[in-house]
């Protein structure tokens, strides 16, 4: 099968782009001897991890760690807030073997874990600058949650997701070291306070990229490094070249007059992520290159999305106005977990046009 | 089951409002004599279709189609720009005693469809202001078309997409009027140089539901007044007590100091549409009611949306923030079509929080 025969919209992997951004993610950690958890919440594929050969991991999703324990991955960090009802499902899983891991930043739900019969380990979210969920690194409320825990608290974790916020390598490097520090220091807390502290849990693509120390930190969280999108490239932490993943698609209208194509990958396919509207080029909705993952058709950008077509806007002069109704391009996209999230299997290629393997997708919740 | 009963997120979509939303359309383009032919692009299930007793159904993709067909429905409108390796799918679907109708705006399309042995049926679409696909109701090309397309023209298409930049019952009425008068315009052309045009498609929600006049035209495809969203509302062509899907989630995380709550409904299960910024009031990516779709939270907006965390921000003194880790609420989105388009199922309530059905959707190509 070729690339050609597939019906499209469709997701393209390129395994030898994916092989190249695993090595590179592994050596980039490795510098520090500290463990690699990679989240799976982009790549949400069996065979990617074990491509990786990942151990350990973690999820966005119970759906995902399910899925993944059913293929013998069992040490798993789900790195959402959890709440009452989902540990349960999380207490079913672990009951089979696996060894589900969990977050919370809350008093009450850490009442609940600690009044627990088994319960699983937990990790205490800290906030190290992006403000969404965990605790400051200083709140009191940090021992408060430990002690009701109890023999569960496996440590700390933190996610600088604020880091998609930066835009040089150094904005990256101040970042990371915000993150380690602050995770280092709210475990440092725990530990004077009495509790034991193994797991001290950090790290974003970037910031794990660019960190340079993790002095006290235990693992590192990255995940959409192994695709990487436009978005990682605009912000400088991930080589255009080595964008794994992109949409097939086929020229579904063209008006030569007016260097516009269609194509039938829309706002579904594609995601209305607007993520590179705040970096240097705004991509629209996506860059389309040939059907290979080659730039042959300039700055051809994907200005509007709708449900099921996109336009593609060309610069003057360039010939693709004139491809047949019919031809495969591809397209790269913004953001590519959420572009990912709309296809249920990935159509893998080793840099040609032929379909070397299909790999299923886990989706949904 | 109970809502409460419920993993998050998921889609709730309540019958009662749907019903409701079927029945004022049904009376909207009776008053005209036109068929109704919708458009199953946003709901993607057989139920929704069944309670509307549509014999006849616009659909966005082949996997609708497929679908569809598979489950009674053989009068189909594909109404995306069909390509050659698409029309393979089609004829094979046809075979099996589907009808399903096929549009193209392409000479070489047409040339290649009116060489078929036994071409599907074909619409010609026709541009009445979207500029999305389609020729100009003037252009010559239009009669070229159906002369190589041949006796399987069966009319023309349009879709008035631009009525979504409309704000006001005035807009709406100008922009059906203009989708009309060039449906109208074209088929009349085409009949003057001798070729049968017994089919005149238009609609969208807006405009089949303010169109004063829709004389010359056929048929309907409105699709989005089913479910209704927050755009559709601020835009004056839905009710916002009448939106009958939204997006049951879990409190993750709460910061009462900041009139913050973390929701377990993010990026993926909302979309990141953000069409309500170009409205009155922008609503994020969502707006937060209670677990029976009641306004209890006053402007509780989804103003940040992560993979899997959605951050609601509360007016001051509303007692949201103290909602405890685990409790449900709705969220209702910007825009449904792709919101619904990351779930699998519809979790059907008649206005209470008992689960009286689950609905399967029909998602991906």
């Amino acid at each position: 099968m070729r690339l050609a025969d597939l019906p499209t919209p469709c997701l393209v992997l390129d395994r030898r782009i994916l092989q190249r951004n695993l090595d590179a993610m592994a050596r980039a950690v490795g510098r520090h001897s500290v463990a690699l958890r990679p989240h799976m919440k982009t790549a949400k594929s069996i065979d990617v991890a074990r491509l990786g050969g990942f151990a350990a991991i973690t999820v966005s999703t119970l759906a995902e760690a399910e899925y993944f324990v059913g293929h013998g991955v069992a040490d798993i960090l789900y790195a959402v807030g959890i709440t009452p009802q989902k540990l349960e499902q999380v207490l079913k899983l672990n009951a089979t073997g696996a060894h589900v891991m969990v977050v919370t930043d809350d008093l009450d739900v850490a009442g609940y874990i600690g009044n627990l019969a088994a319960p699983p380990r937990v990790l205490i979210e800290v906030d190290t600058g992006e403000h969404r969920g965990g605790l400051a690194p200083d709140d009191p409320l940090l021992l408060e949650i430990a002690a009701r825990l109890g023999p569960c608290l496996q440590g700390v974790m933190t996610h600088a997701g604020h880091s998609y916020a930066g835009r040089s390598p150094a904005d990256m490097v101040r970042i990371a070291e915000a993150e380690r520090a602050g995770a280092v220091f709210a475990a440092e807390r725990l530990r004077q306070a009495g509790f034991d502290c193994p797991i001290v849990s950090a790290g974003s693509s970037p910031t794990a990229r660019a960190a340079q120390s993790l002095a006290g930190i235990t693992e590192m969280r990255p995940g959409v490094y192994m695709f990487g999108d436009l978005f990682q490239a605009e912000i400088g932490t991930h080589a255009g070249e080595d964008i794994a993943v992109s949409v097939l698609a086929s020229v579904i209208g063209r008006r030569p007059s007016q260097n516009r194509l269609l194509v039938d990958a829309g706002s579904i396919a594609l995601s209305k992520d607007r993520s590179t509207e705040a970096t240097a080029h705004d991509f629209g909705f996506g860059l389309m290159v040939d059907v290979l993952g080659r730039p042959s058709y300039g700055r051809a950008i994907v200005r509007n999305a709708y449900q099921e077509h996109g336009v593609v806007e060309l610069d003057a002069g360039m010939p693709a106005p004139l491809l047949p109704i019919g031809s495969k391009v591809r397209i790269l996209t913004n953001h590519v977990c959420l572009t990912a999230a709309a296809h249920d299997r990935y159509f893998v290629v080793d840099d040609t046009d032929d379909v070397a393997a299909i790999w299923p997708r886990v989706n949904g919740w």
